[in-house]
């Protein structure tokens, strides 16, 4: 796919940035330098959707720099493995991508050596460290990317931005399912927040940024990419309930069982008849929910429409961003990669 | 105090950049809005010697910049705030300064509002992200700080690497714990990388990279801030055994109870008697410790001469950081300055 070829580009600096960190750690102790082992492996692969927003965003404004913008891009995959380190262990999700998540590796780590103390409690503390360094290595990488320093500057008040957003974002999540959730609006917000900007928006808009200064532009990869995020995130929630495991990575139904309040939820709660309403207060949030349970919860998902709402929400917003991708004027190279990168992040994985 | 003169204006600062942040927290949820007054609260007072470093490091190499340096040291708080945060959660450590760590504050929330779910992982969830935005905000107030671009580079460079060193020292203190310790030698490193360098060493430099590209200076300050660091922190694991909870805002001797393998209680281990060495093995790390036993072992390590080398120790060490400092050019109010900021750091306040 011609707008992703830049993903063996973008592997070879995330590895070379881990090369040249090693011996640091390595310095601190052999021990802390297996983190940097755990970071490349946790690093390896992925769809590489920001960094490609990011890389078009720049492209479409009318940049050229290919190797400053790749490291800078790059700079995204990081703050995209701290969220999702730091992310598993604010769940307690135990997997990702179907294998151990990071607090697992070093609660492993623990058990395999036969270490004192508490396992649970170590596997979270490397955790949270390992995502403190990706977080600190993701400003690292997006600061000595080589652009002149006024690029540097729009796009590094950029990514503040979208930082602060994620961690707000994703704290809203915490909290609304804390809460049993709240409406379909505040569930939209999170939404926003937590991905629509920072999965695509903020990425696309750091690349225009990181080209030039046009808020007119800036205006423009935001009404592309914020319904598209948007569309992005309701087919994500829709993966977490219907997906096949063996795509999504994750056990069937696994949002279920955690209880996130995503849009799909939050219509279901609102379209309910009282058979509905009690078969979700049984099962919703329930952990130990078994698969012919997942598949009750489905048919009301189903029965009360939220499914095809959020279906034809996603086919809205998907047009909505089409539309303001095609009205604009950005370069034809630019305007196929992103319309090929729109597909690829709402189409149907089910 | 002349050297700590700068604190009300560093809580301006921050308390000015919590208020900028406000909004865009507010404008994701009100909930997420409460954060703020969490780091606010968190970052009231304190004794601020990293920012005094930071500052003191910029003035002795010549800067004459107030309102940049101010802002630049100010981003040592949050960078700090980080550590602490995520390190009570690593801990499981239920207070800080005497008050209920930030993950506590998140779980009294979920349990005053009856919220759904497990509250401690709710805690921990809270306090993870109000971490990362601390570490996000120390470098955006850093980069924000209004110096011209060449001494930005230069900071950043320096800063990023106190960053690592400081995550990776970190995870080798909860590593060598878990090991039940290494000995002398691995103790000190963790004290190196986990707290000399990133509380005196690299503040200091901070400062000083920030006023000058001068390598021989960066030496001078290195010289003078390691060993001062060292001292520092042997001070500060004296205190973790010895100190007086009214001043040190912990439980007596909760370093004991939390198996904290420090320089001095690796000391104490190396000199054991059969005697002593049981009374270690049975107690050390024994999270129900009561006060005679924290007493018992207390004797041990006046018994083994642990407690008596350590204070020579932390003499020695403050010996050569000073003649380090007097030996060096740097301006007699700058000397004057940090030799008091050198007293403070490392004086019995037992």
């Amino acid at each position: 796919m011609e707008s992703l070829k830049i993903r063996p580009q973008i592997q070879e600096i995330i590895d070379e940035f881990l090369q040249e960190q090693k011996p640091i750690l390595d310095g601190v102790s052999p021990a802390a330098g297996q983190m940097v082992d755990f970071a490349k492996e946790f690093l390896s692969g992925g769809k590489r959707l920001r960094a490609a927003f990011c890389y078009w965003g720049y492209k479409a404004s009318g940049g050229s720099d290919e190797t400053e913008i790749l490291r800078a891009a790059s700079a995204l995959e990081f703050l995209q493995g701290c969220a999702l380190v730091h992310d598993d262990v604010m769940d307690a999700s135990d997997t990702r991508r179907g294998k151990p998540a990071i607090h697992k590796r070093f609660e492993n780590l623990h058990e395999t050596g036969s270490f004192a103390g508490n396992k649970e409690l170590f596997g979270v503390g490397g955790a949270v460290l390992l995502g403190d360094l990706m977080l600190s290595w993701a400003d690292q990488m997006l600061l000595t990317s080589g652009f002149e320093s006024a690029a540097l500057k729009r796009g590094k008040d950029l990514y503040d931005l979208m930082r602060t957003e994620l961690m707000a974002g994703q704290y809203l999540d915490l909290y609304n399912q804390a809460k049993r959730g709240g409406d379909v609006n505040e569930s939209f917000n999170v939404i926003r927040f937590k991905s629509a900007k920072y999965s695509i928006e903020r990425p696309l808009q750091l690349g225009g940024k990181l080209a030039v200064d046009d808020p007119l532009l800036n205006k423009t990869l935001s009404d592309f990419g914020l319904p598209l995020g948007e569309a992005f995130q309701l087919r994500d929630d829709l993966l977490g309930v219907f997906g096949d495991p063996e795509i999504t990575g994750k056990p069937a139904g696994d949002d279920l069982r955690e209880g996130k309040r995503t849009v799909l939820i939050e219509i279901a709660f609102e379209k309910a008849n009282p058979a509905h309403k009690k078969l979700l207060d049984d099962l919703f949030g329930k952990a130990t929910l078994s698969l012919s349970e997942v598949n009750a919860m489905r048919e009301v998902l189903e029965e009360t429409g939220a499914h095809n709402q959020v279906e034809s929400l996603i086919e809205q917003l998907f047009e909505r961003s089409n539309k303001a991708l095609f009205e604009s004027n950005v370069t034809s190279e630019a305007k196929n990669a992103l319309a090929e990168l729109a597909v690829a992040a709402t189409s149907r994985r089910l």
